[in-house]
């Protein structure tokens, strides 16, 4: 059996504790990562404290394979986010040549100031992540990434991630949706079926919508032939509970 | 200065992991949260992992003043959040009379059958939570509240919560939204006015959208009247740099 590859994500901000900010970033890494075959194991939100995100950061990184981090590395005083970086690894951080580099051009004929050039400080040793949006880099300390906090911006670094990426193997899934059964007459067959394949893993989707109730079920497995055989005894299943299969 | 009172918030769930749900119960609690004066200062999406879910409710449980769990409370085998939160606290768990009495009436007539009598067992000595959508109750356990991972069921339980929150001083905030602003621009002046009005933090949200770019700035304190003067000092600020003030 292939190696199981795993991340862990923190994703860094008041706003998203706050309520006032709806985070997409962990959906969108996830489904990202999905195809590398990395599965996310758990993801953290936390708070603009240096203390907390420098350990998060160090713990996250003993645990998981790889680790990303969104949000913190603006150019104002609540972005602390690579000082912390450097912090968790012990790593000397300054403003670096080839991150100035890159800031220098799109900011000529503007104020290149102080709090600007914030954004080339980069924990020493770290390589620097592409930023095709709005030039300043996101930067890989050892097995963490640190990317921006901006949807757009985040999704489009992932691209200079991609390549860095030792995948394991992938987790498949098959979903069943149903209609009109009940979870706790399905919970015993489901039980059932997820003994009796090996590797297999179901969870179970209740949902009530336009005042119709049923359960979707997703199988996962990184055995794609043991899955498909249990996909189809949750197809009998739904079937002998007399529920309406809808895909 | 009246007492900061803070929350933690375990999102349990393997699809909220695997980028299949998008969690929203996050910002619906924080929300309902503000207005009773508890900020929340950490929240952690975490697989369907015994162990996990255990200790990260254990330490929790610790560290803020209260809890707040969502999700593995229905009937089938991936639901193992009352046994977890039994475990954190050294309690047992059985099926209780007082929650199979709520249970029993919705299942006359269909088959009330073990897993559905899951949904009875909670662990010594937590007091129910009412559940007026789909009747399986919640619970609180000590400082920690145990709720529905079906969003709508979730905030349903909140009403049958809030009588037990004891809150704090109200964290009032203030936005200041421009367009035409360079975050770096305003850098420094924004720290500048964060140090010069005690008590506020002030968070800065760059955006960039249908063209056009700027940043939002969000004030927050627990003093009402230090928070307006730094709000003047922020449009102020956005007049000085030549941004267009949007609210």
């Amino acid at each position: 059996m292939t190696k199981l590859v795993t991340a862990g994500v923190i994703l860094i901000g008041d706003e998203l504790l706050s309520g006032r900010t709806q985070d997409t970033n962990l959906g969108m890494i996830a489904r990202w990562l999905d195809p590398l075959g990395v599965t996310v194991g758990e993801a953290r939100i936390v708070s603009d404290d240096a203390d907390t995100i420098r350990e998060t950061v160090k713990s996250f990184s003993q645990r998981f394979d790889y680790v990303f981090t969104t949000g913190g590395i603006g150019p104002t005083h609540d972005d602390i986010t690579a000082d912390c970086i450097a912090a968790a690894f012990g790593l000397g951080i300054d403003e670096r040549e080839d991150a100035l580099a890159i800031l220098r051009p799109i900011y000529e004929g503007r104020d290149f100031n102080a709090a600007r050039r914030r954004m080339a400080r980069i924990p020493d040793g770290a390589s620097l992540i592409a930023n095709p949006v709005s030039g300043a880099p996101g930067f890989q300390t050892k097995n963490v990434f640190t990317l921006a906090g901006v949807p757009r911006i985040m999704k489009a670094m992932l691209a200079d991630v991609e390549h860095r990426i030792e995948g394991g193997a992938k987790l498949f899934s098959r979903t069943v949706e149903s209609q009109g059964i009940g979870e706790g007459d399905a919970a015993a067959p489901l039980a059932a079926i997820e003994a009796g394949h090996a590797g297999v893993s179901i969870g179970s989707y209740p949902y009530f919508k336009d005042g119709v109730h049923g359960a979707n079920f997703v199988a996962r497995s990184r055995d794609l032939a043991v899955l498909e055989k249990a996909e189809a005894a949750l197809r009998v299943m739904v079937k002998q509970l007399g529920g309406v299969e809808l895909k």
